[in-house]
């Protein structure tokens, strides 16, 4: 049986990659770890981009899996030659995703995820034009608020600083390509496992 | 318990319309009409919206459901008085969507569907910016020959002219948003449900 289509592989061969980045965002609370670690689940031909950092592993952290554990300097060093995609300061730590690892992944025709912030989500926008942006939302300040104060982990101060973070962050929705509210974890995954399984169907101009 | 969220509520409301303007193409034989009666229902919000034409209607169809049928005098003053969003003739007859029919099915935010040509779909695009443009292409063109030929209702001739014009299609993807590659109506309908439902979660910048 013939499978040759010519005008069809020319449109399939124009992707500059076989696999699509796909970034999430999200505030903190919201619920972006178990949504993800269930959406790699429902939905295959997915990896997480390990990301580097400068911390120290935490009890249970494998490196290489969690975290690409580096020093300080060898993390300033990779700043210098240009190897992250994005990368953020937070508090002492620095954290950054390289672009080789989300090219690596990229070429096999698996999609890259990475789990970022909506700073680093903009950057990896400028410098990765078909990057597919998606923004989990709470469905609304209150219920985030909740969820914080249900994790009993973070002090009055830390969840007063993380709703200000998600209202600084849900004001700059429009920078995504997509918004998710989580209202339940199931019907989350499933939306997002369907922006996935469109993107993999997207013909690039 | 509050479900406000002032800024969200504010990207919500910037879409101009609730509903979305999916168009679905593809050539003659690649499987169009079963694969968009599966997807109205396998995905709930979806209506076909309701073309017109000059054509008598044939035996088993209801106008006002399959097809408006209308004079050629009319279909005429539709098109004089800028009623249609695109048009057509084919052979002698003319078939119309009226952008009426369109914004109706929107403004209550459920998508409205066109089963349209390519050249059609372009139009779309050019009027309706944040139109989706879906195009089902069949996985090879000896398939669609097969698939054609096993309909057993058209002449050696007509076959010839649908696999011209399939090719003349097929060019044109780049116009499109989605190429979904029909080998089976299953996983056709499935791809085509969640690009419906990745585009209910697009925001508009």
């Amino acid at each position: 049986m013939g499978r040759k289509l010519d005008l069809l592989e020319i449109f399939r061969t124009r992707k500059q990659m076989p696999g699509n980045l796909i970034v999430l965002s999200g505030p903190s609370g919201v619920g972006k770890d178990t949504v993800l670690r269930a959406l790699k689940g429902a939905c295959p031909g997915l990896d997480q981009c390990v990301t580097f950092t400068t911390r120290q592993p935490r009890p249970g952290e494998v490196p290489g899996k969690d975290y690409n554990f580096v020093s300080a300097e060898e993390f300033q060093r990779m700043i210098d030659d240009g190897e992250f995609l994005e990368y953020a300061r937070v508090h002492l730590d620095s954290y950054g995703t390289p672009l080789a690892s989300v090219t690596k992944i990229r070429e096999t025709g698996r999609d890259a995820v990475l789990k970022i912030d909506v700073q680093g989500g903009c950057t990896v926008k400028e410098k990765v034009a078909d990057a597919v942006l998606i923004f989990v939302a709470p469905p609304s300040m209150e219920e985030l608020e909740r969820r914080l104060r249900s994790r009993y982990t973070d002090s009055e101060e830390a969840i007063t600083k993380r709703l200000n973070d998600a209202r600084n962050e849900i004001a700059q929705i429009q920078a995504y390509d997509f918004l998710v509210v989580n209202h339940d974890v199931e019907t989350t995954v499933e939306e997002l496992r369907c922006i996935v399984m469109a993107e993999r169907a997207r013909v690039l101009g």
